[in-house]
């Protein structure tokens, strides 16, 4: 099933700076392996912000929510979640 | 390049069926031609609303405007328009 | 699978009665027979709104959908739709 | 008589493990002890965030807010209350 | 138990000056009936707009919503509702 | 005149017990006696939140404010104000 | 005692020209009345829109609502209230 | 002087298509007008809405609601204004 | 020209008192020297908010904007500028 | 293609001022070396806020999200892009 999720990044501008690179990189790590696995279909980021548009395809809204809130950067996140569903014009 | 068109779409409850079919019918056949030509690369309907979430790749601001104005159900919808740039952890 | 949906009821004042009556009793059998088959699992009304909080367990976001856009009211109604997950703290 | 709160929860992400780790455990704790007595009937979390949907069963508002700034987690909490009448569909 | 209402009123301004007069004395009878009644224990005017502050004493949110979907501006109003608990600090 | 005062308090979840207590001691002190002294009419709690919905009987704007801004919880408190006229329907 | 009162206009677009002008007519002479009488103490265009911002100079919150609810535009009016009261700076 | 004037045209979308015509031909009429005189300095279309982004350079806030409160749509738009002023970095 | 502003000031609680002091006295000594200058036109307190709404009377936004940024408080105010324009009703 | 970009910057009001000053003065370089370069076409100051509106002339969405997100103000910034086509009445 699909869904979009639309997360934005808040990290605070203090945070050390190998402490930010270390997240950001277990972050994207998390993201790759996701994606490789045809979890993570679609990840693009909103121009101007350190925001994203992604499109996941999970078994269930408990994969969903166990899939987000395992990302390193979940803690620092505001996340909204729209459930897609088959639109009959698509092709 | 890639923008995502979020679309809610308002039909006045009262307009005649056959006009709102005529409507519908005429939306979906462009749908459908620009999702073939690759211009309309994705298409969601929105889970409990007449609505959808759309990815498009077009070449330019320009074409993007010119497709949605174009659109049958255009004067009835309220859009917005979300820029997506290359993320930088997309595989 | 779980679902919320809050659904606001926007019917023109000026509907003849009859009109409004039939509807609503066009929704009132939809929403019983949905409830017997254990689909439409809780329906509460919001105190001083025309507007319901429900639970829906459904198969998939294109089941919940569909039963949302057949809904009699749903023309009038703006709906807002919350998936659910299990919590680690529910019994 | 029934209530849905809508709780988001705001924790700092600096706050230490152990504390995090305490907090969570007392909350799970009450939250589960309610659910047994009845108060609590239904605790869902809403996917993608660090939030939940309730119902509660209680005598008054009074109950109620007891039961809700009692928890561990209220002071880091934004709750929201509904109070959910009977509907007329609902069988 | 306690309430607060908050009502914004909408009513067309072309509705015939009769039929507006007619549900302006119909709710008013109804609101002073109740507040005679005790049920609506206050009504105060929102300066500068066709709105009211309510406060409501009443079994429970049934009660509640029978008696505000009953008032004949319903169909016109925008209706918030609070749960009102007793203060600590309250004499 | 009468005036609606919608309360929020935001205290810092970190802010020492000692100090909050001190500080709500002297809150309640200071709003029971401006009840006693019949200036705070009304005093409710809001249901699941630390916040409360209070009616004020004072001469004038700026006698509201003085007690408003000289409660010891005002530096954490986001207050609404709502001028409230007489009801022509208010028995 | 001193309110503002920001007033934004909707008129229907297809309000016949010469009841438009009848009102804005009215609401012009009783506007300047109101001034003369020192009770509207400032009317100042928003640019860009068909929207004031007003300085009144009452008795009370009854005096205020009953200007402003005889203004002949307040039907088509959004009006919103703010109390205010002398500052510590102003001289 | 520079103001951003951000400009939502809502037509009834059952408008007759000969009216709309007109008033859209004597709105570009007067727009190119502007610009050529150069009080109209920028107008750019926001991509997929009837919306745009301007703006004006005038002598002062009265010539800029003269301009935008004569425009043939302005009955139609929702506008707001920004005062902008020199930006310490604009070279 | 003249500039409704709407300030709202945000001071941490945590500020040292002195600092607070300091602060606010020199803000006051400002505002009063520009009200003696005839630019500050009028300073009034939003009853129950540490906030204030002001009239400026300036050359242009260049000065305005001068003005406002000058302010001690300015780094702890969340400021909306509206822009007055002559109202034709206005005496 | 050509981008409006609103920023906000909210900088802590205790960051030490060389800091601050430091950041400004790098800001300032590249907002300028960008502007000479043609790609910010304008940059302009909300009057009263510590915020600008700009114009941005750049290859496509990834140009447009580099140049933003390497601004030296970046982290404190909150940004809002809106993709501007060309108007069918611009000259």
């Amino acid at each position: 099933m699909l869904y979009m999720a639309e997360m934005q990044v808040n990290l605070p501008p203090d945070m050390p700076a190998d402490v930010a690179a270390k997240l950001k990189a277990d972050e994207k790590a998390l993201a790759q392996k996701l994606q490789h696995e045809g979890k993570w279909q679609h990840l693009w980021r909103v121009a101007g912000r350190y925001a994203n548009v992604s499109i996941f395809d999970v078994a269930d809204h408990d994969e969903l929510h166990n899939i987000l809130s395992s990302l390193p950067l979940f803690p620092y996140m505001d996340v909204r979640v729209t459930a897609l569903a088959r639109h009959p014009s698509a092709i």
